[in-house]
């Protein structure tokens, strides 16, 4: 029992689980066992969901069945549809994806979190978000293909038509990539509120508004402002310069974890030069003089480029619009958070930490009319 | 910086703040140096709100902006009453008040927290909780009057018609004994979804959902519940004894941190004896017997009568449906989340915990043809 205040819960242990491990020194992200680098190339979305949810990677039957479910439950509720509706063309996706997944829920009440209800939820986000796009096109929603896959599916209810395998596989790195990470600040506000017996829309709801910080997902439309600002592989370099004597800060840098290269930043990079070359000349550009810059900076620290920077590449390849980089962050890592409120509702206990008082010694008040 | 897993991070201090002290040890609860008993039968919840979001008691000219600011914030915006429509009647009040608080905040974006956005949170509340409950009786909308104080005008527009001196200031006592307590699970969800610098909106739609889960802000609905099983006060005792040999848990007893009498439980329970005699000639027999009965399971342990056991009958006395015990809490307790959110943001880091991975070693996968 720790007795001192630990700024950020910064080192402190709040959950064990069997779900990822974030092993920052050797730069490994394993999900149940597996390395992320064998994860990503071969394996789809449902199959690392199926490895989340429930401990093991699938059979043959058992992936078409999940499959299915995945497929079979995206369509919105009523009330869902009605709150989407109601919701301002120019309404933040996030808070749309708040929105709308809390309404979504409530039929369930207060429902114990199980694997089906994080199908559902699961497989439903895409929905909202290619429904919410179209709309503030002014073009007509699309309804989901039960013929394609997680990833396939979100492109074609996005843009009215199939994109090339090279993109859907490329989305689908990219979900499974972002699909878990140990104990970041969204999963641990799911984690949180699964603890006091919730349900599983509201581990969503708030994982969600967590990850809308800056801090935390809100990031890869901050690369692309910057880079947009630093326009050219010869202007970085003058560019940055000039902006760190503002401290302005290098988006897309730094992770209290890695002490070395990100894995999936790694692999992402790589994507990015194959689909996005424009971007891949500036960024390789502004990460080697990020890095540089921030090594002259502080030596002693390791720079590590986050999975953010090249995210914004590859997103951007795929063809998302920019205000849909961080709620397709959310597609991804809500199977993530699931298989996490899986795993504290199997092993409860209630997430409640101290606070240390630093105010006043308790005193009498003064009566109101005595006020100055 | 501790390297061992603190189950529930218990005793772990997550924070330093000066909104309110919990002193378990002497059964005190402090607000920003007042104790609760000195604040709860004077001071109206706007009071309390201005000492929990500024630091310290308005004077007479500070209550009455506040009162006012208060009062003309209370409508919701177009969307959010769109989406209210929308959710069919049988929807947990809870989840009324999640999805709409989302909805309300869709226009902020990521606007960073302040006092304003708090008042504006805080003041719309009831109205979404009133418009909620008058629809699923199919009763007329009432409009908000803004001669009334926080909790006239929330029985109001919930009764159609203003309720006793007497009710009004019961009510208002319960908000302002319920509106703050150190860091409970709901205000640590809060302070970690700012700590990643998201909005308002966000954090107190993830303290919503963490407080409507039973091990938090779930129970008094139970405690009704029990208390109907009981039925009379010379059953309590051959139904609680026949009870606990089921295993069945007595609801309203027992707190994590005080180690003596909840003092707004004494309070609440005082309140009760005057206003609800008949829930207190059976709730004081009942808390008799489950004193006595878990004293003589577990002598060692300090068996406390938690805030909730008493509030489920101060609530009815006032005329509130139980579903909505829950969403009162809500009410109260914003203020409190408020003022945290608005400490987090003004010294803020990100919390951001680890967690001790124990599932299987790195191995490759095997290939989908090949899996049994």
């Amino acid at each position: 029992m720790s007795t001192e205040y630990v700024p950020g819960l910064e080192g402190v242990i709040a959950a064990r689980t069997e779900i990822s491990m974030v092993d920052g020194a050797n730069g490994r992200l394993v999900y149940r066992g597996y390395v992320i680098a064998d994860l990503a190339e071969d394996m789809s979305f449902e199959e690392v969901a199926h490895l989340l949810w429930q401990g093991r990677l699938p059979n043959r039957a058992e992936l078409d069945a999940l499959t299915l479910e995945l497929a079979g439950w995206r369509a919105l509720t009523p009330p869902a549809m009605s709150t989407l509706e109601a919701l301002p063309s120019d309404t933040d996706p996030m808070d749309v994806l708040r929105s709308v997944v809390s309404v979504q829920g409530v039929e369930h009440k207060l429902e114990k979190p199980s694997i089906p209800l994080a199908i559902h939820a699961t497989a439903s986000l895409p929905t909202i978000l290619a429904h919410f796009h179209r709309r503030r096109q002014g073009l007509e929603r699309v309804k989901p293909n039960p013929s394609l896959g997680h990833a396939a599916n979100y492109l074609y209810m996005l843009n009215g038509k199939e994109s090339s395998p090279e993109l859907v596989h490329a989305l689908n790195t990219y979900l499974v990539l972002l699909a878990d990470h140990g104990m970041n600040a969204s999963t641990f506000t799911a984690r949180v509120i699964a603890s006091t017996e919730s349900d599983l829309a509201s581990c969503l709801v708030g994982a969600i508004g967590a990850l809308k910080g800056p801090a935390h997902g809100g990031a890869p439309s901050a690369v692309m402002d910057q880079l947009e600002q630093i326009g050219t592989a010869e202007n970085a370099e003058h560019w940055m310069r000039e902006a760190r004597k503002r401290k302005v800060r290098f988006m897309g840098f730094g992770h209290r974890i890695y002490r070395t290269y990100d894995p999936r930043a790694k692999i992402l990079k790589a994507m990015c030069e194959r689909l996005n070359p424009k971007f891949y000349e500036l960024a390789s550009k502004v990460e080697e003089t990020a890095l540089a810059i921030l090594h002259e900076e502080h030596p002693e620290r390791p720079q590590a480029t986050n999975v953010e920077f090249y995210s914004a590449g590859v997103l951007q390849a795929i063809g998302l619009p920019t205000d849909m980089f961080p709620t397709t962050f959310a597609v991804s890592r809500a199977a993530g958070w699931t298989a996490h409120v899986l795993e504290q509702v199997a092993h409860n206990r209630l997430i409640r930490p101290q606070s240390e008082y630093i105010g006043p010694e308790p005193h009498k008040p003064v009566p109101l009319a005595q006020r100055s």
